[in-house]
């Protein structure tokens, strides 16, 4: 059988990829290239168990041919959506950005799934669902769910649609409410970012908001280990799990001093005087990962050691450029 | 200032025209008459604060070009968007159905209300968010959102865009949970429905699933009446309230021997074996109304007394065609 990937180019996705080709499976990968990079998948891409295709997956009729042509040959038997829109502000400027990579992505695979009586589907959501809760610790049954960015209100509407078709025609359906990520290849992000700022401007850092939004990191390493773990273990039809490190997070400061300590001894750092750096921007909450715990995973990198790890990584990449 | 309702040519909306027309609004109405149907419009088109356009939502372009010609003779300063399928099984059939007329509809809505700043937004959604729950009482803040039908999770999609856009652009936003609403003009329900069968098979009515689902019902005076008095009296920027009768509901063999009792005395009832109707159908759910009892609300009528004027007035309504 095949696990189909989609949003195969990003950043995500490409370690999944891999980690599902470790694993001995067969991996069929999707993406439009639109945020995804082709130099991605140049580790997996020279692996006979991988196939890519480049396909806009809100097109129906090119993700059907697409998918039906890797299905003939032999059947998928997962999808792991990860497919979306990446770009927060991007889909507060144009909401048409995340109700069509996100959402309609979203709806699509579902179609084709039910068409094509695919059983698994797993999907990548986002802490984003639950909108501002100012400090209070949010599991998986909290409520109410009320965005503040189209972003998180086009993953909730996925997670919506998708727990409708469990009802009606799918197997089991794995949702992920992701924390803030890190790692590489990094295509997005705030580490990032301030990288690159510092390469423009390497004796200052201007900092969108007042750098004490505080938000806990997890590394991409434990982010797959945790989806494959539960993968393994979650036996629920409908699987919603929080996945985190488990720590109040850290800030925007301390990131910024990290980035500054490896690209720029020196510099100084300009802070803004806003407690969020954009509308839809969350400025700090909690997330409890008590479910996933006890299931039997917990991450390995809390979220100081995942930015520690990720500045390096991605100051590598960046500098090799 | 002018009121818009979208979907005025429905059961819901037609009783909210008159009732806003009645406090002295002037009041504009938006339909597609694709379930709506202008007889239901007979009672307020004759009154010259009322217009009313056959547009559908789903086209923004049209949507866009029928609303801006209402708001520049007089601005639109709140809009009712309650235009959405509300065929369930329809949607389970064909996701396209409550994609389009629910969710698109309400996606359209925002991006108008965004170039025309109109500040506030009134919105129907419904029970059918939480999905299915078991015999838990439902509140405001309850999660997870599962829903168990497209219907419901469009409506939760709904929720969600319009959650984001308060934080982006609304002033307010009334999110309205709705219960099962009974009453005249009758388009659709199990009242309906009952009925119908005993006009077309006098001596016997057929009842899909075992009669023993359970719901609580509003009737649709009370619906208005609750929405109203929210729009007075309710301060949140996102105002979100469950509406529903404070009991613990009667069973469709309560609605079905009720519905006999007036249309076909002596019939016999024949029940099926399933706990729930047809996919999507929630069996049985509590429905708590304590944050708009503490607002100042409460209803008029319980289950028992809206089933009992609604079939009344339904056979009326069926009788006299």
């Amino acid at each position: 059988v095949t696990i189909l990937i989609t949003g195969v180019a990003g950043f995500v996705g490409c370690n999944l990829a891999q980690a599902f080709l470790k694993q001995g499976e067969t991996v069929a990968g999707f993406d439009n290239l639109s945020r995804g990079r082709l130099q991605n998948l140049a580790i997996v891409s020279t692996a006979q168990r991988f196939s890519f295709v480049q396909v806009d997956l809100a097109e129906i009729e090119d993700y059907g041919r697409a998918l039906r042509h890797v299905h003939d040959r032999n059947p998928v038997s997962e999808i792991w959506h990860l497919a979306a829109n990446s770009d927060i502000p991007a889909g507060t400027a144009d909401p048409a950005v995340d109700m069509r990579d996100t959402f309609l992505t979203t709806f699509n695979t579902l179609r084709l799934m039910k068409e094509l009586k695919i059983p698994t589907l797993a999907f990548s959501s986002s802490s984003a669902v639950y909108g501002d809760h100012g400090d209070g610790m949010l599991n998986e049954v909290s409520g109410p769910l009320l965005p503040i960015s189209n972003y998180g209100a086009m993953k909730l509407a996925s997670e919506a649609c998708i727990s409708a078709a469990v009802e009606e025609f799918l197997t089991h359906a794995h949702i992920f409410r992701f924390p803030n990520v890190l790692g590489v290849p990094a295509t997005h992000g705030v580490i990032l970012d301030f990288v690159r700022r510092l390469r423009t401007t390497p004796d200052c850092l201007t900092v969108l908001g007042n750098g004490n939004q505080q938000k806990s990191y997890l590394h991409i390493d434990d982010l797959i280990e945790a989806m494959l773990f539960i993968r393994q273990r979650a036996s629920d039809r409908r699987s919603v799990f929080n996945i985190a490190a488990d720590d109040a997070g850290v800030t925007v400061r301390f990131i910024a001093e990290e980035v500054l300590g490896v690209v720029a001894p020196g510099a100084r750092i300009v802070y803004g005087k806003e407690d969020r750096g954009w509308v839809g921007d969350v400025p700090r909450f909690r997330y409890s990962i008590a479910k996933l715990r006890a299931l039997g995973w917990q991450p390995r990198m809390d979220s100081v050691e995942a930015v520690r790890k990720a500045v390096s990584e991605i100051a590598n990449q960046e500098l090799s450029k």
